[in-house]
């Protein structure tokens, strides 16, 4: 006698996908880019957030180019801080989604949400994933890119010990880059663990609270949303 | 202009909730008794199994009833180690569920992994849950009952941080507490923590390696599972 192991089938995930790549469809047909910012507790997500719409919003002025039109929604257990917050700092429409005790947004959640910010308007989209690193990694919400934020603190082995999602997400950004001095965090050890699972994501190294780093990140984020606009805008004509 | 917070149809959790009602009823009318164990990675789930099954059969005999016909399934991210141990050690059909990266079982995998291990043949199913103390307790398996497991090392103050899942399980085992004196763990001070958000669960304080303690939970789990067995039988007539 022998032990068997059993493969599971994966209907939950498996479901998700596919509704998942209908939402991506739908979001494009509308013109709304969908992004998913993940992170750990503690890592500066809400901070990041408004550092980077008021990034946008600057450079559109400085370039005399059409403000990006912008939402958040704010995904929590069961708290409503961070929805406010954001409204408050950067008068941006901003929702806080309830999980319920969920652990992770999946596609169909991230349509009720974005239904009820009213994406239709919007041409993008900032998802305030749980505080978690493992389980958001598992589930698609239909965003067009994922980001994970890591924060000098959480130590420069973090893609060791959860390569899901580092593998998973398109961009990473390093946060509280400020505070590097009192922590042993290493960029080239950071980089190289990094480059493991995911070699092809670009890296930004930032602090939300100083701002420094804020704009590389930003150019970078403007060049792919207006781009993804204009593609979308283009593909439908 | 304010924030509206919305409550998430939490569907994947609802849906759930039914699958697992039917699969409990589907188990009545086979009169299998399904045990979902939940806990951290490390805390002793398969020893306890183990020391488990081999007390349950030591009972029958000095009893003179008829042995529990038990299997284990074990759930793991990928690993194969645990049903092999649990075959080797006391000789019941194991087998090994690959969660493929989720971190819980849903009451469709238990499905599945019961159909494998031929569970219309069996009186008392372990489910050996993937070890994580958050997720796992959101997902109904379609389990009679649930039981957590928390490992001496880990502080008494664990139902404080995972209310979730202390709340939901209806019996508690506190393992390992050979190594008590090694540790800051008070048990009058976990009770209570455990009372907060589960004043009604039974609590077993073992250890799993020196079998201290393991009388008193199989004496309970043996009187409930065979009086479910015996009310299944009758009602069933």
């Amino acid at each position: 006698m022998d032990v068997k192991t059993i493969e599971l089938k994966k209907t939950i995930l498996e479901d998700n996908d596919r509704d998942a790549d209908v939402l991506r469809e739908q979001l494009a047909q509308q013109k709304t880019y969908y992004m998913n910012v993940m992170s750990s507790p503690g890592s500066g997500k809400t901070t990041t957030l408004i550092r980077t719409i008021r990034q946008l919003k600057a450079r559109a002025e400085a370039q005399g180019m059409p403000e990006l039109r912008i939402g958040v929604m704010e995904a929590d257990i069961d708290s409503d801080v961070d929805a406010k917050t954001i409204l408050q700092e950067t008068g941006v429409p901003a929702v806080q989604l309830h999980t319920g005790g969920m652990c992770h947004l999946d596609a169909d959640m991230s349509r009720q949400g974005l239904k009820e910010i009213g994406s239709g308007d919007l041409d993008l989209v900032f998802l305030e994933n749980v505080g978690n690193l493992v389980c958001p990694a598992e589930f698609d919400t239909g965003a067009v890119k994922s980001v994970v934020i890591l924060s000098v603190p959480e130590g420069d082995d973090k893609p060791l010990k959860y390569p899901l999602m580092f593998q998973e997400v398109d961009v990473v950004l390093v946060n509280k880059i400020d505070a590097a001095p009192a922590f042993d965090f290493d960029r080239e050890r950071f980089l190289k663990n990094l480059a493991d699972c995911n070699p092809s994501a670009p890296v930004f190294f930032i602090s939300a609270a100083t701002g420094e780093g804020a704009e590389e990140w930003c150019a970078w984020l403007d060049e792919e949303v207006r781009g993804y606009l204009a593609e979308e805008a283009e593909g439908r004509q």
